[in-house]
């Protein structure tokens, strides 16, 4: 694949992470991916074969590995860097879309398709979530936490940060998210001095 | 209205609201929810003369009333009570529907139309969340935590138990709501020894 075509492929999965993560699963068509990349149509079928699925797919584990990546990176200073960094991510993404825009990988896995499931993206959203469980529980652990409440802390974080998320766009307010921001940041404070 | 047709209509928002919490809001048409409440297609015009969106905010609010009314029963026996029923009644939803049904609220606030946004659905799904945590937020303080921190715990309570079922969802199983759970029920039993 030539750098221009790269280039397509990458904007098209771009566009789709975020119309997932404005407009959920089902109004996302591949169509309207394409057109808001201003790629040609044609080109969906060559770089993406098996269709929605595919760059639905690619959309999610773009999405996540953003993600993972600045949040590995902040890890190395410490589990409330760590934490920090996750937050203040996402509510950027709040506060610049003034709460239209979400989390794409939430949008995979609330809409369930009416006729047959489609698991791989279900999949795909559960190993990103895996993914930054597992990073923020590790970088506990290092600093103190035992295994098992590590892991339950961690997934709590990813949990309410997803639920604040949801909370926000409701409300077209960052207010739940800070009130979880502090409740977070009590708790990973706590255990980082234990 | 006779009792027949309020029958009709109660079965109608009952169908939409479980049709949000399973498909999301853009699966989710006015002709598919009167199919499911096995009611007459004209009642629809009759009962919802606005369409989509006035039984999308009825289907809302009655999920909203249900988990309200329940979580107020219960706080009365005190916060950990209260916290215990509202995660036993999620807990449920997630089991029994084999991890396909989620949040009829949240699907609302998750899903902005690729068009004219639509301000009442999302107002209706702020009034609910707000409800919830008003609720818990009360409780906690009557047991003994200031007012901020009541907020801001209750706000965590409600969002991390929306964020739980995303994460149960795509995984196909309990564990993220079970180690949030454990989690929750830590904090407020802390705090409900002040």
């Amino acid at each position: 694949m030539n750098s221009r075509q790269s280039n397509v492929r990458q904007r098209v999965v771009a566009a789709a992470a975020e119309m997932l993560a404005r407009h959920g699963l089902n109004a996302t068509s591949i169509r309207e991916m394409i057109k808001r990349a201003k790629a040609p149509l044609g080109s969906a079928y060559h770089h993406f074969p098996q269709g929605k699925e595919q760059v639905v797919l690619e959309a999610v584990a773009f999405a996540g590995a953003q993600v993972s990546h600045s949040l590995e990176r902040h890890l190395q200073a410490g589990p409330v860097a760590g934490l920090r960094s996750f937050l203040s991510m996402w509510r950027e993404v709040l506060i610049r879309s003034d709460f239209r825009m979400g989390c794409p990988v939430m949008a995979v896995a609330v809409e369930e398709p009416v006729g047959e499931a489609a698991k791989r993206p279900l999949e795909a959203a559960a190993k990103v979530f895996a993914d930054w469980e597992g990073k923020l529980a590790a970088a506990l652990q290092v600093h103190g936490r035992d295994a098992r409440s590590a892991a339950e802390l961690a997934t709590l974080i990813v949990a309410s940060v997803e639920g604040a998320i949801v909370l926000c766009r409701a409300r077209r307010s960052i207010s739940p998210f800070d009130k979880v921001a502090r409740q977070l940041e009590g708790l990973v404070h706590a255990q980082a001095s234990h």
